[in-house]
């Protein structure tokens, strides 16, 4: 049988209508009631895990989950080995670069010798300051990035941003953008070649639908 | 201006009782409406920062706060640079290996040579397994651990266990116990050196009043 592995959270109620596009019904997941982590789908075909987001690649590279979705940022986070099989083009957000709106920095740039970079995204953020050949010390944190600059730990921040609302708040604002990030379609690579409960058919149906919408977006 | 971290979750209503007795108030941070994660005490003494658990050291290590209250395992985890004051004696749980009830494990050291164990203490796992000569495959998660061994993803899990009702909810059971954890009072090691904000007298009154719990619960 394929197992799924869903990310709690953003990305949960329009994985659970994509997969429903394609005959899989894992819409229990969205009962505020419901305590179940693993579901199976209404047809018996398949199964439903729903997991935290970090935890939906690590489910698909040991092959427990065949199939799994989760935004492009994890992906860039945690290189896991999986496949990367398409943008499914929800869940927009982008991982940005931010500073005091009052502290004059334009840009990474602009950030003095050694700066603080607090971020949960240790990894990415490491890679966009070597890449500019500025050192910086990052301070990995968990939560509430924005704290921060405001208590004055750090000059900066790498974190998502989708609306914007919680910078503004904060009195920050995005100087750099490392990427930007939507959902991706990710399988178990192994599974993906030995199409394991017809997951290779199931991804081409998703890429359908994906090119029917695009086609549809493009000729409104 | 004296500045304390509290953590979010578990542990943040002992603590501010236990901040309240010592004379200082940050129950704001209990109301359920409250957005600020930063708010100073009535009396103008001292600041809290409400932060994730996990960030809780991060603040302390670095100054931003000279005082927090945190978890004995993010503690053992992450080994911060911080003075690690006082035993609070609240927030009781413990890191324990657990195993699927029907797998006949009775301890760590029935465990096949190189399983796989499922935990969010990446460090205290792999230094409990290390201590026994006992190589396993650590699987870093970052929630619903027991999801584990009913996955068939891992033999084993190490996590926080307080009543235990999520292990028998999920057919699991306690085969070892790694350390028990309860809040600690920390410090910046260099404000408590230089008593930033009157740091060590408000540990003193914090100890103070531990004690005088402790001799009314061995009198009782």
């Amino acid at each position: 049988m394929l197992t799924v592995a869903l990310p709690k959270g953003a990305l949960l109620e329009d994985s659970i209508r994509l997969l429903q596009d394609v005959g899989l019904d894992f819409s229990a997941f969205n009962d505020p009631k419901n305590r179940a982590l693993q579901i199976v789908d209404p047809t018996g075909q398949a199964r439903g895990l729903l997991v935290r987001a970090l935890d939906v690649p690590v489910y698909v590279a040991y092959g427990q989950a065949q199939m799994g979705i989760v935004g492009y940022d994890v992906l860039r986070e945690k290189k896991p080995n999986v496949a990367d099989l398409a943008d499914l083009k929800f869940g927009y957000c982008r991982l940005s670069v931010a500073v005091k709106s009052d502290s004059g920095y334009q840009r990474s740039l602009d950030l003095p010798a050694h700066a603080r970079v607090a971020s949960k995204f240790v990894q990415c953020a490491l890679h966009h300051f070597h890449e500019l050949d500025l050192p910086v010390e990052i301070v990995p944190l968990y939560g509430s990035v924005e704290l921060g600059p405001i208590t004055g730990m750090s000059e900066a921040i790498v974190d998502l941003v989708s609306t914007g609302r919680t910078l503004r708040e904060n009195g920050l604002v995005e100087v750099d953008l490392l990427f930007e990030s939507t959902a991706h379609l990710i399988a178990n690579p192994l599974s993906y070649r030995l199409n394991q409960g017809n997951l290779a058919d199931y991804c081409q149906a998703i890429r359908e639908k994906l090119a029917v919408k695009t086609s549809e977006l493009m000729n409104s």
